[in-house]
């Protein structure tokens, strides 16, 4: 924020502030100390979705790269020149700052004490300092935007890339708010929950697509065509989620297997199988998940019940159906090889991915 | 949020966030019903501020009015054409928003179960849902922001206006993050005080009158005679609601005398008093403020080391010499003789408010 100092006269810095965006990012620990190796800070799937849309349709075509391929890691491309895909940069950093300005105000609402391993900025700093912090995240997001035209992008495009964040923003928000109502609910059916996911997850995701294409380009069913792909993408995003969620390996995603379970969280497995299940399995659920808290006997339950319905093979099915058609929505784009390539190894490594 | 309606094939609104927004902003009771007579909204004071600011530049210079003046209840002036300060409203909208974003969120970190003599939004719906609502609220800023090219600003001004905004609320944020720093400490000196409000409360004020000359002149010298106008006005507004949060009339303010003394504020007189207070008076003080929790007594103790101070002469002499200075800013700049004087009564009203 060091662009708006100067306005005051004498402006004590409130470092504490940055220290624990700095800490959240995960390049610096919770002294301010940067990292000199730093931790896990996520995928970057929004504004990696954002740059490589830029990228793929920009005008410079350049051949196949030889880089690191996008699925393998989410890690960008450095083949290329940096032109192709540099002018959606602000955008791709407002992105990830939302997205990060939202996970510190989930943990608050969650009360969750651990994130990608570390301690969560209010269970270090407090309720209050998180969630001035969450908010000042967000600003930030709105600060990266202004960046836009200094990299040459148009007024109007700004403004429009300005008004996509904020849609995006909106029904993230919205879709939140529906989490929360199916907490005290075990009446949520899979249309609702689906609704849910694409507001609460994939708004961002999608935006994230429609963003780099606006601003790469000026054809509104291109633009279209990698918003659909992006909403299909969200999807199979968070019920790949969801799966990891309960049947992860512990190690790669740092959470013990039945994790949701136990938080009884009524993620897409919990939803499908209550609307699934009949008799004695569904009075299961409907007692296990009316408890206040689970033990491991309950988790082993719902695991069971799960297991009979075949709950993972049906999700893993339904994050195919979205990751094929996420592919189909951009199939009459016209795209160089190399996007083309990576497309289709990003959406493979969405659905099929161990974290 | 209507206008994002139709994005999703079918979309659940869900109406407990629309209900806690319109309760917050006094229109609503709890259930969501509207209220035939509305409850205090507040003072409006920002908006108000960027309306008046916008009318009194613009154009027409129609003569005296008739209608309510603007320092008796901030209310708008309607004697003139609408198309004098109407060009404006998205902005004073957002202004109004972000505010009461900051109220809900607020209310949350200071733990409040009661503002303008009704329930708190978390103490009604709990904190996680006030987190969500209050985030909800900042966003409608944005998306009211986005309105302004809808009544003819320019693209240019209209991203300007919205940086100006962004600049508001990054301050307003580092204020907050200052202010609970300062939550546990007895050395805060006065010079860091006023810094902190000018952050925190002064900001979002200075950014009302800028916005205000931005959306209706062009020319710059203008715009900061009125930028600075703002930022003395919320040194004169903060100062004036420290004195009235501990000598305030509870009838009118809603608040029992001595208060924010009750809460361990550390207010204008209380970082004050504790910069010039001596020996034994400052003693009192320090041990007073070393409580978890202050008695009756230890309030009235408070009291007492203030009057001998003479701290609420002193807060209102600085509450004078920021409004004077107000008016000042703005001396030089052509204004028809309505708008002068409105700003008179206006800043009259601010230094000498009651509630």
């Amino acid at each position: 924020m060091d662009i708006w100092r100067g306005e005051l006269q004498r402006e004590p810095v409130p470092e504490a502030l940055y220290r624990m965006l700095q800490y959240h990012m995960g390049w610096a620990d919770e002294k301010g100390d940067l990292l000199a190796d730093p931790v896990s800070q996520g995928k970057a799937l929004r504004p990696t979705l954002c740059l490589f849309t830029g990228e793929a349709l920009s005008e410079a075509r350049p051949g196949p790269s030889t880089s690191p391929s996008l699925s393998s890691g989410l890690r960008l491309r450095t083949g290329h020149s940096q032109r192709d895909w540099a002018r959606a940069l602000p955008a791709a950093a407002a992105l990830e700052l939302i997205h990060n300005f939202s996970l510190i105000h989930d943990d608050i609402q969650d009360g969750d004490v651990e994130r990608r391993h570390r301690p969560t900025v209010w269970a270090l700093w407090g309720q209050p300092q998180a969630l001035v912090a969450g908010n000042a995240m967000r600003s930030l997001a709105d600060i990266a935007t202004l960046g836009l035209i200094q990299r040459g992008v148009s007024q109007e495009k700004a403004l429009q890339t300005s008004s996509l964040l904020t849609k995006g923003y909106v029904d993230m928000i919205q879709g939140q708010c529906l989490d929360l109502a199916f907490e005290s609910s075990l009446e949520i059916c899979l249309e609702d929950y689906l609704t849910m996911i694409s507001l609460k997850t994939g708004a961002l995701i999608w935006r994230s697509m429609e963003m780099g294409a606006l601003i790469a380009c000026d054809d509104e069913d291109t633009i279209q065509a990698f918003a659909n792909c992006g909403r299909a993408l969200g999807l199979a995003f968070q019920i790949r989620d969801d799966v990891l969620g309960i049947w992860g390996d512990e190690a790669t995603t740092g959470k013990a297997v039945g994790n949701d379970i136990r938080r009884k969280k009524k993620s897409f497995p919990i939803v499908y199988a209550l609307e699934v299940a009949q008799d004695s399995d569904r009075q299961k659920l409907v007692d296990t998940y009316s408890k206040a808290t689970l033990d491991d006997q309950d988790v082993q339950d719902v695991l069971t019940v799960l297991d009979k319905l075949e709950v993972a093979n049906y999700a893993q099915h339904l994050t195919r159906e979205k990751a094929d058609l996420a592919l189909r929505e951009v199939s009459r784009v016209p795209l160089p090889s190399w996007a083309r390539q990576e497309m289709e190894e990003l959406v493979e490594f969405l659905a099929a991915r161990q974290y």
